[in-house]
């Protein structure tokens, strides 16, 4: 990381997550005894954070427990859950870097709350007319300098009808954010279309086309296909969000029937059996690679704030890998480079 | 099949396929020797074709060779071939069916230029607005009740805009034809959209939602999500087609990433290499499983004829599956089995 002058603090939601606190804190403790720590703020009842704490390593300077007196519940509707609880953990986090206590926000608890209370207080960029939220997922092509067997994909927050303004702010979003948490300097962009040819599409889509095919700083790649999504043709796939969301569910459920399939197939005869034994390491390693859940975490893209939505499944590992992308996104700017990328975005 | 006064009649488009003839005459010779063969009208260049039959045993009592002198090229644009070629042979065996020469049509050639001969030439059925081009494609539950373990999709098709009328009458043909083809008494069929509630998805998949939920001839399962689709939980998945385009070519790339995958992770030990020998036909058998282009082919559903478009990949045994399908719709009348459906359709 860059010199600062101080280092990077994040605000983290310790009550989100589907195994409630355990994984948040000690996601937070792993990190905090690491060679280059972040400066976390644990948001959450400070008892339940204390209990946790206390059966964990950690280094005390780099953990600053933020008590809320309150937490929106796994069954509970967003809007709804956020107006009853204005003293829920994920209002006090989000407020936190509103008042330039933190500087990133990050929460394993339900996506809806998360959009809602960051839209709540931060500013859109300018020019950005709508949010993302953006997702790596496993391809069979590497990317970027380190060789990630990730792509990215947004939107894939479910939002209906993307006009061609947003599926370019969808572009330079998903630009900027490789650039910065994949190491690579150019990352390839494209739109998901049913064809490759620049007039395949709704007319959002060939429009948005047009618009980025003009656009200097961005290395767009025209259509690509779903054949290209598991293959990872480009480094980032722009799609609405309905159909990113659809997707995303899908590439998740093939992960799990691949691997019920696998393990069906080998375990019918007794040879297949023995080479269950020698392979299962194969095996291993194939979900692993599947199991994109495991790392980093969804980016909200769009706000002046660096915003990361955890996985809710999401383990101690994935929770420091949340953080640590999330005070990588701050220390390399990612909202000004999303707005240096906007030139060229009105397709002027 | 039931007994019937003559055989049923297809029209084969010999000149479709990506490999010529060779393909599309071989499937039509084996059928004819099955014990229960249908009449196949081979269409195309009658010398071409006979080449190809003249290396292959077959039947000449079940073969008849309509002579063809043109046919669209694979790089040709379907609308202006088809004009610019009057006696393609996919004009010629079209005409066949609408002339009653012929009951069903199956072509392995392009999809636009099947589409576009049919709709030159056929009705759409009373109530259907908008034809749908269906897929199987394999699921990890099964289904019917020879336990396929393939799903029905549609419309698969590319066309963009569906309103909530043509979701209902997809629903209502996918539900007809997975009870014909796959034996399956009462299909559960499904809305996809980005979660199960009844309010999720655009304005379009809420009405049909609300229209198909007082259908009383059909099982209506609500919507489901993209991680129902490789699972498979439901036999019939509705949705626009531009996602159903993306979702079936995704479902395509994923398969060949998924071997790819798994003969490198095997392939990069020794212990590996040696499991790989004993568990080569686990994994043939699991690309069996997800090499659904073997399987039939994708029905063109809403017209008064059946049309049957098989993969321009299409092996001997995909054409002559493609034939059989064709035959076993018209002998059970699927046109008849969608209008019977279509009762309740219009919301009121």
């Amino acid at each position: 990381m860059s010199e600062r002058e101080r280092p990077i603090r994040v605000a983290l939601d310790a009550m989100g997550g589907d195994a409630g606190v355990t994984a948040v804190v000690e996601g937070a403790a792993k990190l905090s005894l690491e060679e280059r720590p972040v400066q976390v703020f644990l948001v959450g009842d400070e008892t339940m954070i204390g209990e946790v704490l206390a059966r964990h390593r950690y280094d005390p300077a780099w953990i600053h427990v933020v008590h809320a007196p309150d937490w929106v519940r796994g069954d509970e509707k967003p809007a709804e859950a956020l107006e009853r609880r204005p003293e829920a953990s994920i209002h006090v986090a989000a407020e936190l870097v509103k008042q330039g206590e933190a500087d990133a926000l990050v929460s394993a608890g339900s996506t809806g709350c998360t959009i809602l209370a960051a839209g709540q207080r931060f500013e859109r960029l300018s020019g950005i007319r709508r949010c993302a939220l953006a997702s790596v997922y496993p391809t069979e092509q590497r990317h970027g300098a380190r060789g990630d067997p990730f792509a990215l994909m947004l939107d894939v927050g479910a939002t209906l009808n993307a006009s061609a303004e947003d599926l370019v702010g969808f572009a330079v979003m998903g630009s900027a954010y490789a650039r910065i948490i994949s190491d690579n300097d150019s990352p390839r962009v494209a739109l998901l279309s049913n064809g490759t040819e620049p007039t395949k599409g709704t007319p959002a889509i060939v429009q948005a086309h047009r618009i980025l095919s003009g656009m200097p700083g961005l290395n767009f790649a025209g259509n690509v296909e779903g054949l290209d999504i598991p293959r990872g043709t480009v480094d980032v796939i722009v799609t609405e969000g309905f159909l990113g969301n659809v997707v995303l569910k899908m590439l998740e459920g093939v992960s799990e029937v691949v691997v019920d399939l696998a393990k069906d197939a080998y375990a019918r005869k007794f040879l297949y059996r023995m080479g269950l034994t020698m392979l299962s390491q194969g095996i291993r390693q194939l979900r692993t690679m599947t199991d994109w859940k495991q790392y980093g975490g969804a980016p909200l893209l769009g706000f002046d704030k660096v915003v990361i939505k955890a996985h809710g499944r999401s383990n101690a590992r994935a929770i420091r890998n949340a953080v640590k992308v999330a005070a990588k996104a701050v220390d390399r700017d990612l909202a000004g480079q999303i707005q240096a990328g906007m030139v060229g975005a009105d397709g002027a």
